[in-house]
């Protein structure tokens, strides 16, 4: 099941770093890379980080025939996309839920506290994203926009209160993504951003 | 006394960071991002490059701390910073010399040669402010204008130097960074800058 | 042999990061910054990416060395180097074998997929130029003009062709290195390059 929604979310931030490269007119070289990077970038520069090496995508070939696929289809459906638009949200939802708990769940791993854990899993989920868009030369969206990171930093909290009250683990896993994508949802709905800071 | 610096750099750099970050109408979350990636970058980029990992601030939450309160600070006095502008240079300055000094020790912990770890160590001090720019969509400013990475890069010229004639190492640290702080401050007094190279 | 050939294609990669600095600009440390990044940064960050720290660049005197002659060189010919435009080209392309058998070489070493070899090859060969762009703040140019990165992919999979046929070790290299430099001087004289992906 938990692999499952990996593949579904894997595959759809493949799409959506497929779909901002085309619109960038970049070459399907490029476009390959900014989806394999949209998708694995945040988990690699986790990796990274806490000395997880090779990364994750290096030692599970999988990764590589997913955002393959992706980028397949991104390829022969850019022109329908549009159609697809509300299947594919719901996959890149659950992306960030899948991604924020497969952080969190690394950085226990290697003992770091409970901030540092929110810290890997908001990475995980939202900087695959930020490395697109500086690939793609704009200032990355989620620092100007979109709730997004907010969202996983809530998850996380929320992931660390569960497992303070004791909740069996699968619980806390399931809670935790549902609150993810709920958040999420609603955030769409009712169009919720955060103010910008301006200095004057 | 190394640790207070240490600390006051830090906030200096994550302060800067913010700022920068709100002149670009960032959200809250962008700017915190900025603050922390001006703030521990440097040394990030270092414990990656040298296998140091999970990277530094990962293994102590007093980082954590205070980048966030140099962040809740730069939020809530951005109107009245001009007034600032005077010990934030200094603390800037502090941070300077410090992280060059942690960087050049991080290299000599690993055995490597003193042209790399002076590299490190300009590494440690310069490179979090290139994260902030190219995060923030602007060629770095040590690449144009700032003679700021050509300091750090004297400060560890002048370590090695003072290392080779065999002075106690706590006047090694000391005499470094009185260096570093010296010809900063004469830098920006006197206005000196790297002429740019072109090519025509 | 090979080892004259990896100190050509780092010059060469260290001049053409330099011209692209001097051409923004840029300080003297800036461009020094960017010629180096442009030479090592590929092999950085596969040597990241694989647990080889420090990295390779760190662990051998050489490079530095290198790169600082070709920084230097390209200082003092920084207007003349139109004359040595051919030579110049000739060794990028030494350099874009070189550095694809490298790459290949380490995921080998590592113990990784063909695949990821082939990732790693090609990384290692193109993802200096994607770095040097991004700190010169435009979008990566192999994403969008030329076909370098796809003649590494090719080069890669000819190299594993080759292995599965068993033929001996140093003809594989030779063949590879061959095929890789006779497709890119062909793009070029015969001005080869992919169709940019639009999504209308």
């Amino acid at each position: 099941m938990f692999e499952l929604l990996d593949i579904l979310g894997t595959m759809a931030f493949a799409v959506s770093g497929a779909l901002t490269a085309m619109n960038k007119k970049m070459d399907p070289f490029g476009v390959l890379i900014i989806a394999f990077v949209t998708s694995v970038g945040g988990g690699t520069l986790r990796d990274v980080l806490i000395g997880r090496t090779p990364v994750g995508w290096m030692m599970n070939l999988n990764y590589v025939y997913i955002i393959t696929a992706g980028f397949v289809l991104a390829l022969i459906f850019r022109k329908k996309l549009d159609r697809f638009r509300t299947s594919m949200f719901l996959f890149d939802t659950i992306g960030l839920g899948v991604f924020t708990l497969i952080g969190l769940e690394k950085g226990l791993e290697k003992g770091l506290e409970p901030p540092i854990c929110i810290a890997l899993g908001t990475m995980t989920a939202c900087f695959g994203g930020v490395i697109r868009d500086i690939l793609c030369g704009e200032v990355p969206v989620i620092f100007r926009k979109e709730i997004y990171a907010t969202i996983c930093i809530v998850g996380g909290v929320f992931f660390f209160f569960l497992k303070s009250i004791k909740i069996p683990e699968d619980l806390i896993y399931l809670f935790t993504s549902v609150l993810i994508i709920a958040i999420r949802l609603m955030a769409v709905i009712f169009k919720w951003s955060l103010p910008t800071v301006e200095k004057v």
